[in-house]
């Protein structure tokens, strides 16, 4: 399609934002916010986007209430009913995901930017309940897929306890097989074993895949195994013998999702309930499977697990982006002081301002980049396994994945975490108010830090797989290479570690190539500082596990995150590097990404200059002007980037950042039209009638 | 008395915690956590929070639902039925106030531990109406405050608008005085100029102070001043003729609050009620005003308002000790992992887990120090303006407490926001479930960030009192002397610059006095680079406005919080050098000092190292190693430590932080008890008869 078709289409396609405040900033802008929304998204993408914006919107299901206080029964039925109007929506095949995996993100995207807890209700039973029966059971099992997928049954996936989360191997949940009857009986052992936080499971599950000890008649213990087992009759939701299920109660988010426990007493279910891929039982109770080592067995049952981690990456990029657009539009409409008394600026053009939010803002674009390539990666390694691909290729692929997964988690999760909370604050008292939504934003990202594995937790699997590389690289003479490049560059370990840094002019510094050179010295530095403490440790006579937990704090931890912001880092430079990015828009690309280098960087500056890779104060001094002279030549085109990002106001649903920036105009209607505004309240007679007499309740002396 | 005396008191009036899974912990502490809380607190204060807390719990009015989910109007209703109970109890009266200060803290601190909407309720009417009042007013004015005293009227201040918070002298409401009738008619020029945020206005206030611009008839502006104006019928609570009132509605967290906004459409007050400390108008019409300057006038006006920070700071300090008692208690019993597969240790050994919480829990006892400790510099301060101390030492001490509560309220309430987060993260999902409470204190902290002034733009006044030193020190020779002393090292000034770090060993690093001398050096750096910034952005043809913008980040922004946080450690550095702290407690507040300060000091090794104050690798891998070491040497101490800071388990409701640490059967049965846990949901039947057909509302092709 030639330049001159694809602006006409764009036209067509994306509209004008309608005129207002916001304008002064739009007309400054140095690119076009529709070429870069075309580039980053491409056109089908923003189609779809469109469609699901529109269809939502529509339906008055799905309505807004302004400043909403809706009671949790409530919130999780009205959740429900929209799930269900989903299915009946089915925005989204299997087969049309096939064509364009991308679409599967969008999607996702969308529906959680518009409400966390019903993407969560959605991918719980489709994707987690759903995927995992298809991938660790067989045939037999197919029928529970599809009463999930035209929701005749309701599903959960059921693993961690009340006592247990980090620690998998560690639930203490039996199923124990009776060959008379060929059953297995589920157990809790007591109520510290009940299976706690399962989504879907308080209010609606009527299956769960729920993790157990496999015990064979003659008292072994087969390890971690996932069975089928039923929880509520669909027909009635009435929960079945032997099964205690409920509802946890209110969480700080997400509280359209019925999280959930369940007790286990003797349940029964049917021998061809147990998910057969890693292992079966016959029915005369042997118990058979193609693996032979036990750990590896265990590795590929949790490993249906970990594709949520790449997920959970953009979740969390989700919501910083609305909390961007919100602050930054937000910003660029509230005004407080100026030069003279009579006429104030935008709160926007404060440098302050500025260094609080537009660093998030070259984060989000870092991120926007990078999950889409991970996600991509991550599609490449499933076909993989879909395709029975049993190449080393394939395997090496899958570990780098998991490190990658294992850290992009934490990185987006707390990226957002932080920028959430900056955003919110750099909104002051408006950002206070429940219907701009910040405090959502903020409530239902927070789970991110921790589920699907704690974030400080994880980081322990990415610098583990960094040390392997390096021992088997030292010990063995490997040379460093994986399918995925992200570690290739440490073959040249003593080259990168005799570098030091030696830009001298703002104009070098302000270039992404400088704090990549440096996250490249500051990886090898960590590692090697990382391996060196652990056989200091080891070497004092600590166990393996007392030598791995004393060299996380400033050695594994810091190298796991300055692996993953090296490989974010990366491929943003990459982008703005590369022949297809359009020239109108690499300008504004390369100073995200470089700030978003110098900026992330900066967290790391006492190891650079612990390490000698930093001396004396110019650094210092060029990183600090460096990030303070991006912001500023940011900021006039800080609005066309959040217009790139946001969606609809509908979805966004916040109204000091809506489009056409008329923030007091938003504000003030939306406020007047909550419930009993200006009515006195209930209870007036307790203030009228019924005075206090003061003091009468103290003790007389 | 005698320390067996002393002993024998101790063990009557505190009781020793039930015995459980915590007693380990408690039994390898290195102090008496009694002797501690006496030391810290005193008798008469222990025996006072003890009678609050067994009050409050005695009250069935005060009773916790577990894991509730209440209704806004309903939290409303509630939280004023509380309030109105407390008029009864009257816990703490004028005369106890006076005869120790420190009771008052207390009681909000107890108060707010309990809930923040309650506190903020009693302290908006009596203390911010009725103080203000009191204070701006004269005796015609003395009415409105005995009627806030016996709950016949409602009182609230009405400063900020909805276009207007930080910038104050913006306001545009205005009182016009007609002489005609003598009385003051406000009006809001605009819906933008609506009086928002006032806590109290939302459903209960019948009374505001609100601050407008005042005109005499002669259409002369004379700049803010603060009226009394009505606004809803105290018989009725139905609002007057002219007021538009009403409640924003829900807020992030606060909601048992009702802040609200007013618009004013020509309402009619009487001429008196104008609060005329600073200013009058004659019933002729004439303006007449004690302040030649205008300034130095509005700067009385709003100083009324400067205690609040204080009080901030600790009300952070109380979310931030709060959360501590739940995350440690956590992970004292919480066990994951472990050497062996068989036994699982507490997470509170893990290194990362030790790093992740202690340092909050020295920054809180270096808070707890350092607010107490203001708060007597204020009480001696309030205690000059009540005497009308006119001398230039009181003047002088308004102007050093204004920095440091501008400075102080930022520390204290960014440390809460941080480590309430942590603290959050740290407890895993347990910490996601709202009944584990910190969801509420982050919700609930949240606004110390922003209200009483942004936290960014308070820090400014700390810089600029800092940098009017310099000035005046450099340009007119004037010695650096202030009446709490928190200046004056810089006649020092440049025998600290010239110090480097020097310490070579564990064991000196691991003295406060070394992260005190880095502070002083780091202080006075950082001056000197303000200053100079300044001086270049003015040299080059930039206003004062924008001069002063562009020398925030980097410069006087971190020049105020590394003032505050010296002024922090050099207080309690003190604490744990004094002859009266008994020689059980030394070690362990020496220790708390000692990471508060290096823990604090590592946010700052950039700059250490930019201004050559650091060089090499010696003072990190010192810095870090003391920050592990003291965090291995404190966590033993951790579980008693909370002890010493954590209420009565009912003011601090949170099943997973329960004294008795039975983490798992406090929150199994907290869950248990909560409304309709087991029941299925009342809109089962959406599930069991209506199932959606998939795909039947995609638009056919």
């Amino acid at each position: 399609m030639s330049s001159a078709q694809s602006e006409q289409k764009m036209d067509f396609e994306v509209a004008d934002f309608p005129s207002g405040p916001l304008d002064v900033y739009r007309k400054k802008a140095s690119f076009n916010w529709k070429d870069m929304l075309y580039f980053l998204e491409g056109e089908e993408i923003v189609a779809f986007k469109k469609y699901i914006s529109k269809t939502l919107e529509d339906d008055p299901l799905f309505a807004h209430q302004p400043g909403q206080d809706i009671p949790l029964e409530k919130m999780r039925e009205l959740t429900f009913l929209r799930v269900k109007q989903l299915f009946r929506y089915d925005f989204l095949t299997k087969e049309e995901m096939m064509a364009n995996p991308l679409k599967m993100q969008t999607f996702n995207d969308f529906l959680g930017m518009y409400d966390w807890s019903l993407a969560a209700r959605l991918f719980l039973n489709k994707e987690m309940f759903g995927s995992t029966i298809a991938n660790l059971g067989s045939a037999r099992h197919r029928k529970f897929v599809q009463s999930a997928e035209d929701m005749t049954i309701y599903g959960c996936l059921a693993l961690t306890e009340l006592s247990h989360g980090s620690n998998t191997r560690a639930m203490r949940t039996t199923a124990t097989y009776d060959p008379s009857t060929q059953e297995f009986v589920i157990n809790s052992p007591d109520f510290e074993a009940a299976k706690f936080w399962v989504g879907n499971m308080g209010k609606t599950a009527t299956h769960a895949v729920v993790y157990a000890q496999l015990y064979t008649p003659d008292q072994v213990c087969h390890g971690l195994h996932s069975f089928v087992v039923p929880l509520r009759d669909p027909k009635t939701l009435l929960a079945l013998p032997g099964v205690l299920v409920g509802d946890m109660g209110k969480k700080l988010g997400q509280n359209g999702l019925d999280n959930g426990f369940a007790l286990f007493h003797n349940v029964r279910i049917p021998r061809e309930n147990l998910l057969n891929r890693t292992g079966d039982v016959t029915p005369d109770g042997r118990y058979v499977t193609p693996f032979k080592d036990p750990n590896r067995r265990f590795g590929v049952s949790l490993g249906a697990l970990s594709g949520g981690r790449v997920y959970i990456t953009r979740v969390s990029l989700a919501n910083l982006r609305l909390a961007l657009v919100i602050a930054i539009r937000f910003s660029a409409t509230r005004r407080q002081f100026g030069p003279k008394d009579t006429e104030e600026i935008p709160v926007l053009e404060y440098q302050l301002q500025q260094w609080r939010l537009i660093p998030y803002l070259a984060a989000a674009y870092a991120l926007q980049n990078f999950t889409k390539s991970i996600f991509m990666n991550y599609v490449e390694f499933q076909m993989g396994l879909m395709m029975k691909d049993n190449s080393d290729r394939q395997a090496e692929m899958g570990r780098e994945i998991h490190a990658i997964g294992c850290s992009s988690k934490p990185l987006g999760s707390w990226t957002a975490q932080r920028g959430i909370q900056e955003c919110r604050e750099a909104c002051g008292g408006h950002g206070y108010l429940a219907m701009n939504r910040l405090g959502d934003l903020r409530n239902d990202n927070d789970p991110n830090c921790t589920y699907e594995g704690d974030n400080n937790v994880l980081l322990q699997q990415t610098s583990n797989y960094l040390l392997s590389w390096l021992h088997a690289n030292r010990c063995d003479g490997e040379r460093i290479e994986s399918p995925l490049h992200t570690v290739d560059f440490l073959n040249d370990f003593h080259k990168i570690m005799e570098s030091k840094f030696t830009a001298t002019t703002m104009e070098e510094v302000m270039d992404s190539a400088v704090p990549l050179a440096a996250y490249k010295w500051l990886v090898c530095f960590l590692l090697e500082e990382s391996q060196k403490r652990l056989a200091e440790q080891s070497a004092s006579g600590k166990g393996e596990f007392e030598a791995h937990n004393n060299s996380q704090v400033y050695h594994c931890r810091s190298l796991a995150m300055a692996y993953i912001e090296l490989n974010c880092l990366q491929r943003f430079h990459e982008l703005t590097t590369d022949q297809d990015t359009p020239a109108g828009l690499r300008l504004v690309l390369s100073r995200l990404c470089a700030l978003y280098g110098l900026w992330s960087l900066s967290n790391h500056m006492t190891t650079l200059y612990q390490g000698g890779y930093l001396s004396g104060r110019m650094p210092t001094d060029l990183v600090q002007t460096a990030i303070l002279t991006l912001c500023s030549l940011l900021k006039d085109d800080a609005v066309a980037l959040v217009d790139v990002l946001a969606p609809s106001d509908f979805i966004l649903n916040s109204p000091i950042g809506y489009a056409d920036g008329q923030l007091y105009k938003n504000l003030w209607s939306t406020v007047m039209q909550g419930s009993q505004v200006l009515e006195r309240p209930s209870w007036w007679k307790e203030f009228s009638s019924d005075k206090p007499g003061v003091g009468s309740l103290r003790p007389k002396l």
